[in-house]
């Protein structure tokens, strides 16, 4: 991406790995949505040029000096596949070493696109010394893992921050992208006993539903009084015991706060680039003794987690199958535009093509 | 109260407790500024006419068949002194029984004043069966008990809702009135490194600087800016980890809300009577890392721990002269007066006089 | 049972409910482990003679004054199924209101026989006022809600106090009695990666399989070395995260601590009633950074929650089968010499025989 | 330290600080109890010969490349008061990366007298890259800051691990060494209303009254039963919420957990070193409700905390005083000897004598 709206196919010269630091050669390179956002111009100024794609898993090219297992104590050698956290940490910042907490002020996103680079975009990923990878479980799907993309940690990191979602909670979630879709994933498999997903799109609710939703409520012909009417009926007149923002829109925000019941759990995800305000009446918050919390940037173990899950689930729910269409590197922009227009749940960027 | 607006003093009949419950001599009925709201007529219908005053030191009088310890286990007799929970939980509500949460479902706040009743505004309040009470520890003085309120019992929840405040916490208070001084007095009990109130009323802020407050920031001839300025020049560019909300006006919330720091809590205790909306910013709760709580109707534990934490500190801290004011009960309408004026923290009905 | 080892059908008369309370007509009581050791006189002395029986099913035969619904607030009439809690809480004790825990100090397990009585060893159950019932719901067998009996309540119970069990979790689970089996079904709806059951029996150790274990290690044949061994093969060389205590022998109690891995959890909800010490290393606990718990008595809240588990499971894991023989009252001593033998998992009590 | 009872002062090259790392002056190295232990042999093989001392307080002499501010953040230069954690943690090993815990696999307590080394019985510390270190706070005295050592961090640990000791908890305290003391001062400073200290020696005892503690109990002339009467008479009947064991000696063990109140924590600091068992009653651990845990390892946080604890702390309450022996480095064995003979609290080696 060399300035807003203008993403180009370059080439750079591969790097070999800094020591503790690995290069890696990229199977699947996720296509997220905040790059849209972030082409578009909307999330602001970057180093620019820079290569897109902080998702991906790909096959240990060559290890720096030193390194012999992954981030998890795995060993590890040239030709296994790996899953990485985009984000380095410092472990020297205030966040890192005091709060034990993300993100590092010190951390970094994106890099020059004419330095040693871990865009996923691209046939290899140069991953720096610091960079948490992890060796994929023997028989795991480079797509299952890929299939939720970076939402999996983010929903992972979200419940850690914000209190667990478990065995008999009624969950709302607003929203049927891949942070939604990963929520209702999540929220499944710890057990919760009712799980309404929000969406206008009947796709997206029917894959919700494959991922292990209860039921869901449609946006189209519905306004918000009826859809409270339809989660209500479901889960009893105490309401929700937790929601679920992940839709990304400001107007979700006051709908969901009013959905919440006594004592449940607002958990804010997917506003993390809306700019802008929302209503909320700070009385109910007392009166229904609410919590509200906001999540973002996980850590490395959320990222681990993340591998684990999908590798252990992926015969169990059709992970593999949310990785719908392959763009090549040259067609970035066509990745960037299915992803934009909703028509895929998961592009991805496959180097061989 | 016989309606909004107009407090009269009645005679009606002492009533024998019944088989569980108990009838006690008022020592002090504590005057609150929910008292003026609800003569106001603001917090809406009520059983009219009704006995006013729902904080409360007695002494009891005679005891209900069966009983022979308070609500802690601890023997009582008539002639002890005793502090109560002024709500009757019913335990066999979903609140009480499957969430073990307040408030109850079947509670009731306020009695007909021709019916037994426990409104304090009153030389005897009758305890229902189930209302509990606790006996003063030895040497504890009634005004210290009295002198934060309900307030006391209301942090006490709030803390224990939205996640305790504690060793190494920077805390900001914003109000100075009974919730705002209570907070104040549990943070510097519970080992707050920095306590920061914002009120107005330069007596109030001196009030909690007696009460364990750090610093002081003022609202008159201050914008929120300033107001920031101040707090973060205190506690340091990451920001203060919790804020209390305890002003009771909506404007507070958005002040609240942005003073609150990376990864800290926003806990929301004074506007349970603010009809109305207040902005935020979605976006913050994420990129923040923030959670934002509100919590009311302490349970009868927090009564118990907040009247042993007035009787643990009473000889450190300048509990009892917050009893500042006493009102006979045909005086009620100049103690609800000097509530809402501010003129007093805890003005108190002495039915002696 | 009149006194030890003396078990008698009487006649006794049926009594009216008292206001707020409930006459049942059993449907199912539970026949328990523990009711065995009451009755070979190894749990002291009760207040003889009683009528044995703390799990039930039943159906109303008449409310008393003053009820209108269970005790989470869901309407109930006569004829409807429903379950309880076999200890009321007198919500005024230490324990009660200030602690929110249980056990009561005032709380009564059995009653005399003479006297109305809940025993569930019997054509009816007379709750007192305060014993929680819930409404069983429409759909739900009364056999899968009677299952694991108290176990599954002092599962959940055990979760509670010592710590969920959740997502990603690798348990182990010493025994697969009631206990151990509804530690096994519990882990599995909460989304734990591995379940390994240790027990001699192998039927017992399929039902397992049945209710969700990932894995079993037999007693037979393994010394504690072999056990461990086959542990840390399936869970990898950190050992499991939780390790569950549900054999009631002193002897698991080293085995179990030795077991857990690094900051992991050991859970002790068998050994109630086993009389005697065991050997620890105090060491390991710092250096393994363990914790370990232990709990009894659940809340009326997990009686709830076990009825709400069970009916909503039951098509999914074979629960009712689990009730593999009836009794009639008469045939108490043979039921109890099932329970003792292990020749049922969970033999009931049945008074239309 | 040479080999087992034989340390030794020798002469080694100073090294420049590598890239990320610094070179400190060493102004005050505490001598630690398991210096003692380590000298005498018990804490088994090391990479001898090790220079000693693992804490410290002292002056930036040199930074490494890249090194602007300490691990919090602080800006930092030559001249700089500093307090190090003395363990490098690797950040990509299960324990760092998954677990977000202590201890490091990969982690090295002590290096090889020849190589750049970071032991405190020295004129120089040598940080490595990635050993968290942090600036005093102006006017912080080094003494306050040394005198608990990392006996501080170690109870913050613990804390952290075993859940926190707070405001109204009741705390029994085996032991008024270093760990014993600093259980006591961060009680104190959390809110405990009761901090209750057992020990024999009665000059730690006063010590420990200067810390916060409420009432000692003495080890001498007493036997368990009479120490469980004196706890009990204070505390009231059900006994204390919290025990910190933080004597080091098998036999505390079992009166600890005895000690221990129904629904109680006991919290094992000091027996990292007791090779051995001891006996405990599995029943007690349900019948009562109660939680064991361990802990060891303090994360950099928790040296972070402590410094800035002792500072804050250092006007109210007597730290610098405990600081009460300063030995030149070579006189490291009669440093050794003050502590194991408990005629110090605290000495420390002063490499300016």
């Amino acid at each position: 991406m060399v300035e807003a709206n203008r993403v180009e196919t370059w080439d750079v010269p591969v790097v070999d790995p800094q020591p503790g630091g690995a290069l890696v050669r990229v199977v699947l390179g996720g296509v997220c949505g905040s790059d849209a956002h972030i082409v578009s111009g909307e999330a602001g100024q970057m180093p620019f040029p820079i290569i897109l794609g902080h998702e991906g898993v790909g096959r240990v090219e060559k290890l720096g000096d030193g390194v012999t297992t992954d981030y998890a104590g795995v060993p590890v050698k040239a030709g296994d596949l790996v899953y990485w956290a985009p984000i380095a940490l410092c472990h020297r910042s205030y966040s890192c070493t005091v709060l034990d907490e993300t993100p590092c002020e010190n951390s970094q996103f994106f890099e020059h696109a004419r330095r040693p680079n871990w865009g996923s975009y691209a046939d290899y990923a140069w991953l720096p010394n610091g960079m948490a990878f992890y060796r994929l479980p023997d028989h795991a799907q480079p797509e299952a893992v890929a299939a939720l993309g970076c939402a999996l940690p983010t929903v992972l990191r979200g419940f850690d921050k914000c209190g667990p979602v478990g065995r008999g909670d009624t969950v709302v979630v607003q929203g049927a992208g891949p942070v939604g879709l990963a929520a209702v994933f999540v929220a499944a498999l710890s057990g919760a006993s009712e799980i309404i997903v929000i969406d206008q799109v009947p796709e997206r609710l029917a894959v919700a539903m494959s991922l292990g939703a209860t039921a869901t409520v449609s946006l189209s012909g519905t306004d918000e009084a009826e859809r409270r009417r339809q989660v209500y009926d479901r889960v009893g007149p105490r309401g929700p015991s937790v929601v679920v923002e992940a839709a990304g829109v400001l107007r979700a925000f006051p709908e969901g706060a009013n959905l919440t019941g006594s004592h449940g759990r607002y958990i804010v995800l997917g506003l993390w680039g809306a700019i802008g305000t929302a209503l909320i009446s700070p009385r109910e918050l007392t009166t229904k003794n609410l919590r509200i919390g906001g999540a973002t940037f996980p850590k490395p173990k959320h990222y681990h987690e993340a591998m684990h899950l999908a590798a252990r689930m992926q015969d169990r729910y059709p992970l593999a199958g949310l990785v719908s269409h392959r763009f090549a590197i040259s067609q970035a922009n066509e990745a960037l535009e299915a992803v934009k227009s909703g028509a895929a749940i998961k592009p991805v960027i496959d180097p061989t093509l």
